[in-house]
């Protein structure tokens, strides 16, 4: 039996060694942050190298990295009661706490009116359409970027970023709130003074020694042209689809995308079907975002871009990363291909 | 040299092997708990066993747990906008979202004229001492008595309760609210349904897989009547320390307290002062709670229970757990009340 394939990196990328590595060694540290003797200034030190670390992957040098039990967080301290606007392809943990009413183009382009008062992610997690970032942008969802595509925060021009360890071969359940220093905002989580009094609890020493190894090793990745490689084998996934298929719609194959990522759409079979059809075949992909607790429904995403409902109920996403080869996606290529021709029968 | 002895448990209590063991297990795992694929549904079904052994280990069968980031995000996810009284013992986790106005006696004993509008800890921090939770309580933080004492959420009486992974063994960064089924309560991190719609965000796999590991370990070392031991270990050290300097107060010591607990006064030499001479000669120990992120003062917890400022700013917790033997609290107790008696004379 060939061996499973995991293709649905923008949900959860595979763990990376030099995460396991930073955790199992943190492991070995006892004592809590605050404390002021030897064993807690040893976990404060582990700590103080993995922000860093975060730091310096993220090109925020100087910027304050406010560490979070993961993106969905950071997106409520950045966001909430801030009274921002957003369109309605950002992920949900960002657009609960704005107004959903910026203008979303047919290639998924976003119109951002006023910057300042705006929440804009930097590339989409179904479609890996990625976006231009104007100059002022209050909040910007760095989530899918971060460890895809070289990213300076210094240089982005917003205020503040939203970033995700388990995206990039972190572990799951931390991130952090990057902010330009200077930012004003209070802490939601209270009672103590962690975080510069930015967000109160012990800290999340293992989840974090792991996000500061895995954002290093990423970065490393991006600067030897590992993620140059991921779209290569993305394009030669997409050619042979299309060679094959040509009826499959490829979303936003005309714009800037995330090297890694293809959305497909296959209009009447559904995409909890593809999904489920794929795995029982050994393939690990996804319909929309994972975020949604295993609800799987209509792409929010690609409604927001303009699709019709029975469109945005049949698309799939696959997403791979370094590792993945060709061999493997043509693999892929040929199993959907032959079941979407199967579906496509059926339907007639 | 002697090796450093480990006295701060209730900062945060030295990692279990077996939290340890779950954690690297669960980094083999691949995959996000939403995803509807074979590799999703794993990750989800270790959490579902982490949560089964945190509801058994806490005699919360049939209660809901919600995993969070910590005790801290479990205290504002219950207490906050709830108009809810508490007292000045309290953590400032769960102070921070309460009016703190309830009445505490000499002996540390909150007074609750209205238990479904109070939040009342079940065992304190700093001194050890234990409430009596009343009947229909709102909230009771069970962090420092989960896994030192017997504790059956079902029967205690309260609607929600407080937990914490690092203070029995698990790692920092995970925690849990405990509700009485059918609670109404309504998320505060939004845009996903994970945690049965009252916390979003991606899980925390690793650490949610070690809370568990840790919090069964925990009950079955109870079970195994070992903090009986501890308790005896923690009564020869106070025994030690009464013989040879009868001027330290030991507090609490009419209450009921935790088994492992030393809140020690001596009065005028300072707490962090303490902190440091222990810490040099190789002992780590702590003055009041750590939570206040480095900042060593006088403790809340003393002056709500009536000490002056000078007893409260002299006072140093012992905290101690499975493992620490007569030997070592004795050398503990021979540098002390050495250091104590330099100090004492200087004052002088």
């Amino acid at each position: 039996m060939a061996k499973r394939l995991y293709l649905d990196w923008n949900a959860s990328a595979p763990l990376r060694s030099e995460a396991k590595a930073a955790m199992s060694a943190s492991m070995e540290l006892t004592g809590n942050a605050s404390s002021v003797h030897a064993e807690g200034r040893a976990v404060r030190a582990a700590i103080e190298k993995a922000r860093a670390q975060v730091a310096s992957a993220l090109g925020a040098d100087g910027a304050e990295i406010v560490f979070t039990s993961g993106a969905t967080e950071a997106a409520a301290l950045a966001c909430a009661g801030s009274d921002l606007h957003c369109a309605g392809i950002e992920h949900d943990a960002v657009a609960s706490w704005c107004s959903v009413d910026l203008e979303v183009g047919a290639e998924g382009r976003v119109t951002v009116p006023e910057p300042e008062r705006a929440c804009l992610q930097l590339a989409n997690s179904e479609t890996g359409i990625v976006q231009e970032l104007p100059a002022g942008l209050a909040v910007s969802d760095l989530t899918q970027g971060f460890g895809k595509l070289p990213v300076a925060f210094n240089w982005l021009g917003c205020q503040m970023g939203l970033v995700s360890a388990h995206k990039l071969g972190g572990p799951a359940g931390v991130g952090a709130l990057v902010l330009r220093q200077g930012t004003d905002l209070s802490a939601q989580l209270k009672g103590g003074g962690q975080e510069m009094g930015r967000r109160a609890g012990t800290e999340n020493l293992i989840g974090i020694a792991g996000f500061g190894a895995a954002a290093e090793a990423a970065a490393s990745d991006l600067a030897a042209g590992r993620w140059e490689e991921v779209e290569a084998i993305r394009n030669c996934l997409e050619s042979a689809l299309e060679a094959d298929c040509p009826d499959i719609i490829s979303i936003g194959q005309g714009a800037r995308r995330l090297p890694n990522t293809l959305c497909l759409v296959t209009p009447g079979w559904r995409g909890e079907t593809q999904v489920m059809t794929m795995d029982l075949s050994g393939f690990a992909v996804s319909a929309g975002s994972a975020c949604s607790s295993g609800k799987v429904t209509v792409s929010r995403v690609l409604q927001a871009m303009g699709f019709d409902d029975l469109a945005a109920g049949s698309a799939l996403r696959v997403s791979i990363g370094p590792g993945i080869v060709r061999e493997d996606v043509l693999r892929f290529a040929e199993r959907f291909t032959a079941a979407w021709k199967r579906a496509r029968a059926r339907m007639k």
